[in-house]
């Protein structure tokens, strides 16, 4: 029988080669292409033909609309003006690793259908907990926690509602009567994973004058609820908000959950990364009381996105939760209950190995290699945040955060508006405006992979030339 | 600044080349490595440091770990010899897509975020909806459907139940009421995604002789559970499950459906592929008046794990489920209502460019190419089963479906066992032993991207010599 339509070895070396020199290409032209695609709507659609090729198309092709077709609709997340939402960065070994993941094509549901994504995966994220300066017993190899790499934080923070929900439930409490909390500053993932969850009661607390919750209100909340005759049942508390970088009081959070029998998260999905630095892990003193604590190498930690990871510091619950075993999934290796099997850590059956590429990265760049680069982007938010203070016509909104910097025009929504969409005008610059309440501002995220303190000064000039 | 610790272009242009080659090498010998690994619990861990290097490692450390630690703990899913669980194929186009895709790094949780991402995944699903032969209505570009990539069919399953939770819910229905419904023969995921999505009440059917649902029994539980002062909510039928590859009577349940105002849920994660083959889509006539429809091209379409496609046949609710808007995520484009912010119709936020490798994979082969190889595997299958009917010592324990035989040696359990053990004891064969109730069987599920009928008369071969 003949190889049919299907690429060979020889094909797929000569074509590999192709995109290799064509994302080696797309590396040093990133920086001039048009930061955001400017295309409208439908545009990328009628480039399309109304229906799938009949017939096999050569290689060429493909590769001629990735320029034609794609690049005029990709924004650049990889530029190194991208200052918007937070980063979500790629790197020379995490983009090879996903090529190796990709041409293996195993599969690492179970511990025997592959065994070396689920211990690879296992111990990298044993590295990682001694890397954050979590508790050990995070760790899968010490437990009785263990951590799980997921697609995003959404889904973690979802399942930690489930897991939590599940042993309201079982504790006898009606899914009705059940209350999720967080601040009103919490990331959309918090209430749409409580809501998803099944939970019809949510709670976004008050937060102080830095947009970090307040304990005190928690602990109100906590009690009106309780009085209501509903059951409070998970607070999710944050290190490194979405909107402006503020972290929640985590140390007070945790005393109050473990006094109420809360199940406490803790969602460091960007500024997990920054904890590789010693300096900065005062931020989530308290964590270690924590039941589950996520984090996203996919943002800040040169790992393409997807790479979430999830800890909880008790596996079993969480297996309980989510685990089944169909006859066909059977197996000695599980019998034994010496392995992991990664199935029963989230909604999906199957999972890539997409351990693969956090190994590489953390052994390409070294902890030496990763601290300097958050460092040096920590350090080039920190002057910005300098700058923005001694400017007479800027303020921040609130204090610089890891890398975060929020600021506005001291004449308000209009002006500040007017100075985004300068910024954004230009073709190698963007970042994002926000508002909380009535107050409009931007958020400057420093830490895309390839940002200098050169693409600072760009900004910083296109921000002050037009005020 | 220097460019610090990253990889620059040209080094990824050398290590590309390196990685490229290495895949290559891998696609040529991957027939004759041990199909399935032998490493001991732990035994891959054993292997990695205590601790994250704190310094840099050279890439061809990594390379050669990729020999030395990764390839003896993985079990060879895109070796030919492959017919065990059910396929999980890579092929070239798909596998360089993933790289390209890699490379952009770009993340389309809204169209505006880069909306080559969203277009093209809305219009290759579109154009999968004619291959399929399923309704215009799903389209996107028709409405009120669309269609959307997942990670897994365990998601878009877990989703759909809670779309449909919150319809009832909405509706009045108390959560701890809804009552949801598949056959016993249903894919683990369903009762977990129902349970996950908290459901407290699902109803595991009945089967027919060769393990389709009985739709009497459909019937007989949604009238009881409705006396019963319950929510029928949901009924999830399978086109091929994994056990066998039962067909459920989709137009009988269907009709069930919406005489009963049930969601309808059509989990075609294996099978699904093979409806590109007109004379196959007859399994699936009535699917055209389901609400959803899942398939996995991660299965049995050369492309990639992961990429699950789930159509809903009104995207209104759906969106209405799980959207949120936070004002860091507003945008003009959004608040046009012109495009899709795909970031609505899943649990995650972020995403990644998966529609690329479907796009490569429907060009590269071609309609003609997938039909082709699709029908070349089931016609192994048909073969197959020919042989085991006229066999004296083998039986089928159900129709040969699509491309799954399932199989068993008529002295029953211990002969059919030590048969699955003689395959499995050839290093380049795999086959998934499995039950139902207490009989025992073998699952040959033949579809691996190079399997040929050369492949197949070794594994007849092996399961012939040992009888």
């Amino acid at each position: 029988m003949s190889d049919g339509f299907h690429m060979t070895p020889d094909e797929f070396r000569r074509h590999g080669q192709e995109v290799v020199e064509w994302v080696a290409e797309y590396m040093e032209r990133v920086g001039e292409l048009p930061i955001a695609s400017t295309v409208l709507p439908g545009e990328i659609r009628a480039r399309l033909p109304e229906a799938a090729p009949e017939e096999p198309e050569p290689f060429a092709a493909l590769l001629r609309d990735l320029d034609d077709v794609v690049l005029p609709g990709i924004t650049h997340w990889q530029a190194p003006g991208w200052f918007a939402y937070f980063p979500a960065n790629a790197s020379g070994p995490s983009i090879l690793a996903e090529l190796a993941a990709a041409g293996l094509g195993a599969q690492g549901m179970l511990w025997t259908t592959s065994p070396a994504l689920t211990e690879i995966e296992a111990h990298v994220l044993d590295w990682l907990v001694d890397l954050l300066g979590l508790p050990a017993h995070f760790k899968t190899a010490v437990g009785p926690g263990g951590g799980v790499i997921q697609m995003s934080a959404s889904d973690s923070t979802h399942l930690v509602h489930v897991v939590a929900r599940d042993r309201a439930v079982t504790g006898g409490a009606p899914i009705d009567r059940l209350v999720a909390y967080s601040s009103a500053q919490a990331h959309s993932s918090v209430e749409r994973g409580a809501r998803v969850a099944g939970f019809s009661h949510v709670r976004l607390l008050d937060v102080d004058t830095v947009f970090a919750l307040r304990a005190g209100a928690l602990r109100e909340a906590i009690e009106q609820d309780r009085a209501a005759g509903l059951e409070p049942t998970i607070v999710t508390s944050a290190v490194g908000t979405t909107g402006t970088g503020a972290v929640d009081p985590i140390a007070d959070i945790a005393a109050i959950a473990l006094e109420h029998d809360l199940w406490h998260h803790v969602d460091a999905a960007w500024a997990g990364s920054a904890m590789l630095c010693e300096e900065q892990r005062h931020h989530q003193a308290g964590a270690e009381r924590a039941d589950s604590y996520t984090f996203n190498p996919h943002k800040w930690l040169f790992t393409n996105f997807d790479c979430n990871v999830l800890w909880v510091a008790d596996r079993a619950p969480f297996i309980a939760a989510l685990s089944s075993l169909p006859p066909y999934l059977r197996n000695a290796a599980s019998e034994s209950g010496e392995v992991i099997d990664y199935r029963d850590w989230h909604v999906p059956l199957g999972r890539r190995f997409r351990a693969l590429k956090l190994w590489w990265v953390l052994r390409s760049y070294g902890a030496t290699g990763l601290r300097h680069h958050l460092r040096e982007h920590i350090a080039l938010a920190v002057e910005l945040g300098r700058r923005v203070d001694a400017h007479p016509r800027l303020e921040r909104v609130a204090p610089v955060s890891f890398a975060l910097v929020c600021l506005r025009h001291v004449d308000g929504n209009v002006a500040t508006d007017a100075v985004a969409k300068a910024i954004n005008a230009h073709s190698d610059l963007l970042v994002t405006p926000s508002a909380i309440g009535d107050m409009r501002f931007i958020r400057v995220a420093v830490g895309q992979t390839h940002t200098t303190s050169e693409d600072v000064e760009r900004l910083w000039k296109a921000m002050t030339d037009v005020i």
